[in-house]
């Protein structure tokens, strides 16, 4: 493509996300598609000749959108509501453009150092002491299989050479609440299943302490190598954190690594009256926090900041000749920090996000994100049947329907078909969970776009959708 | 942002991008930064109140510019040389800005079935029959780990439960000239660097077969587990390809999965004539091929086909209540093909370039690469002083400078001073490898504008560089 023709297109894209952005509200936020609706409209076949891009971009248009959950949409209440923010898009344009890889400082000496610098901002903006550096990671499912690998290298040295074969079974001890990508880690390296041990939470859905402390005892008196805790600061189903003091002391006396998830609640770390939770963290010995979660940048951007960056890099390093740097360039390698070799360029998405806003207007917005779950929560605990599951530290809200004379069942299934009834008006987009095997809903809140109408607009849907299905 | 206030700046960067891709050829190749640079000029501390985008802006230009080795210049010849095309920049700014995580079928419809169906048109080009199903992950060194961490689960199924501690050692072959990320997926996966057997091979550094086996029986004698074999077709230090059937033949004796890492040269199984080396690929138990790479694709987008796609789903699928789908649900769900949950739209790219190129323009593209590499190999082949290091049956030259009477050890170092003098003129940027311990250079054609006038100026380039250093 002639980059004078590119630059046609790309103008007009400019224009249609633009506009897309402005009537983002008119959208169906969850994709009313049925399973195969746009496979049955493509053909079964690349086309020999190349194709004009108006005509792709009315395909893209006409048949991939409607199959588009919008995520960037005000009224997205689901998992984690996230923003892919203009300065983000922007920061992704310019990143696909340059087209870099930054496996090697020499490969673009400036992708690695705003890589490290500017996960330093972000490390000064959460408050977490200089003793950590960042590597930016696709996913936190990532960022915690390699602080969870670094850990194992700890644990078991000799694994790196000889395998896991001959040691004793490795544990790893994370709450009932920890996020399914604690345990899919756990599988990947090695461990098993078994390999994580689910510790007791108390009523706030946060780790027991004491429980951890007799489960790493036993485990230890039968032989096993406790490996890491991995604690979670607003664990996904309810936003519940683990107590983080009396863990550290649990790890400190069994040398358990110590992680600390805090892939969606981190953000608030950075706003000084939501801080509690975090306090310290600075101990741990790694720390995941999303900016593609809470902090308005396009997916993907996971940030691992590590208290060891030389165990993560010994646990992974492995430079072929082809790889080698020049003698004398005494720079970071980030390839050495994490599974993938290719490495984009995530940064500069970041620092446009970090500077468009600025310190002072994210605290604003993660702020005002707070008050809309407040808000929401309060509505809920004002409403004669409704409920609330658990307490709302962070931007979002745990609760159900509850009229009266209805059994936890029924209850179950009630929910479940308002939610089903919510979504479907593609006017706002929520999900479950379960808590203690029933089912509960949330509403997070996390979009840029988000104001007070969308969620007074979600709450009245969801309680006529409980009334029409109570008839 | 608000959307008036976006368009303007994506407009701004459409022009600037576009500029950008017209005069590469002025900027040098690779960056002549030194470490800390970029650094040194950066603030302690992200800004505390927002800044406009303008300034932004002019900081990318100035700052972060001069610090980036452009991957999409003509005239870069180092590891595999790739082009960030126009379409797949637009393609990036849609997914971006539309911000979807496909990691659940109803998380985006249209980016799961578009990545089952354009992986699938992917499988077509590539000449490989129904049974295989496509994923994207992030790259090849992704890619392998998902495909081993597969094998290991049918090698060893107590593992998902238990971990790898009490089964004997595993073993996975491949040869010594396989990328560093099979050694890298092997160690994640807890086998350890012992559980990579390397196989040696011919002198075109293609593996042996008759050595894998007899290293499969001395490892079955004692009593070591085999596990996989991954075959590479087109290896980073030479792009030689080993020989799939016999390593095939193999394999099934002694029930070993077959990954073939096709990662580079993948894009020439589209092209008839050059399809040789990948004879019995449809054999294999696995294959990627990384788009990103000589597919015209922006990093990152590596795709991996599964022969036994419920293997890999049964290794990595844990399914939490808050990523249940709907009753009646019945799709594909691709998190549970892979390491990560969130997961970019990055089928839209890949459908953008194969739209807008066709599998002919593709091909014929492919074909002027090859040709640009064999002109320059015929030179060097005809160049007294220089010799070349292995066949051209991609897009990759292996060559040194030899002048008569030069030990080889001198040899290395002033194969490494003439490649660093060549870097330092930002005219070209070359890369090294080593094969049997000596230092050879490496030239790959694979950027989209590269002309023949590049590939012209890079040999003269080298040759004034040799007479320089021979003074």
């Amino acid at each position: 493509m002639e980059p004078v023709e590119f630059r046609r297109w790309a103008e007009e894209l400019a224009q249609w996300i633009s506009t897309y952005l402005e009537e983002l509200d008119g959208y169906p936020v969850l994709s009313r598609s049925r399973p195969g609706d746009l496979r049955a409209r493509l053909p079964d076949e690349a086309p020999e000749e190349g194709e004009p891009m108006d005509r792709i971009l009315s395909d893209f248009y006409e048949l991939v959108l409607p199959g588009i959950t919008h995520w960037n949409h005000p009224s997205f209440f689901a998992y984690f509501a996230v923003t892919g923010s203009g300065p983000g898009i922007l920061g992704e344009m310019l990143a696909a453009s340059l087209n870099v890889n930054a496996m090697l400082w020499r490969t673009s000496p400036a992708a690695t150092e705003l890589e490290e610098h500017v996960t330093d901002w972000l490390r000064r903006l959460l408050g977490l002491p200089e003793g950590f550096r960042g590597v930016i990671q696709d996913t936190a499912s990532t960022s915690s299989l390699v602080a969870l690998a670094a850990a194992r290298h700890r644990a078991f040295p000799q694994a790196r050479e000889e395998g896991l074969f001959h040691g004793p079974p490795g544990r790893v001890y994370a709450s009932a609440e920890a996020h399914s990508s604690i345990e899919k880690a756990v599988v990947t390296l090695g461990l098993g299943r078994q390999g994580l041990r689910k510790i007791s939470t108390d009523s706030a859905f946060r780790m027991d302490p004491e429980a951890l402390d007799l489960a790493v005892r036993d485990d230890l008196s039968r032989g096993l190598r406790p490996v890491a805790v991995v604690a979670t600061l607003g664990t996904t189903s309810t936003t519940s954190s683990d107590p983080l003091s009396p863990i550290r002391k649990v790890a400190s006396e069994h040398g358990l690594w110590l992680h600390v998830d805090a892939a969606y609640a981190g953000a608030a770390a950075m706003v000084p009256e939501l801080r509690a939770p975090f306090a310290g963290w600075e101990e741990a010995d790694s720390v995941v926090f999303n900016p593609h979660k809470w902090l308005f940048t396009p997916v993907d951007c996971s940030v691992l900041l590590m208290r060891h960056p030389e165990v993560v890099r010994d646990a992974f390093s492995l430079v072929p000749e082809y790889l080698k740097s020049s003698p004398g360039e005494e720079a970071t390698n980030l390839m050495d920090y994490g599974v993938a070799l290719g490495r984009r360029f995530r940064a500069l998405k970041l620092w446009f996000v970090l500077r468009w806003f600025g310190a002072a207007g994210i605290r604003d917005r993660i702020r005002a994100h707070v008050e809309l779950a407040r808000g929401f929560a309060r509505e809920v605990d004002a409403a004669p049947d409704w409920e609330r599951g658990a307490p709302v530290p962070f931007s979002t809200v745990v609760f159900r329907f509850r009229p009266p004379e209805t059994d936890e069942s029924t209850c179950d299934r009630l929910n479940l078909a308002v939610m089903e009834r919510v979504n479907r008006t593609g006017e706002a987009f929520l999900s479950h969970t379960a808590l203690d095997g029933r089912t509960w809903l949330r509403l997070s809140v996390g979009n840029l776009r988000t104001q007070k109408s969308h969620v007074d607009r979600a709450w009245t849907l969801l309680r006529e959708a409980a009334r029409e299905e109570r008839r």
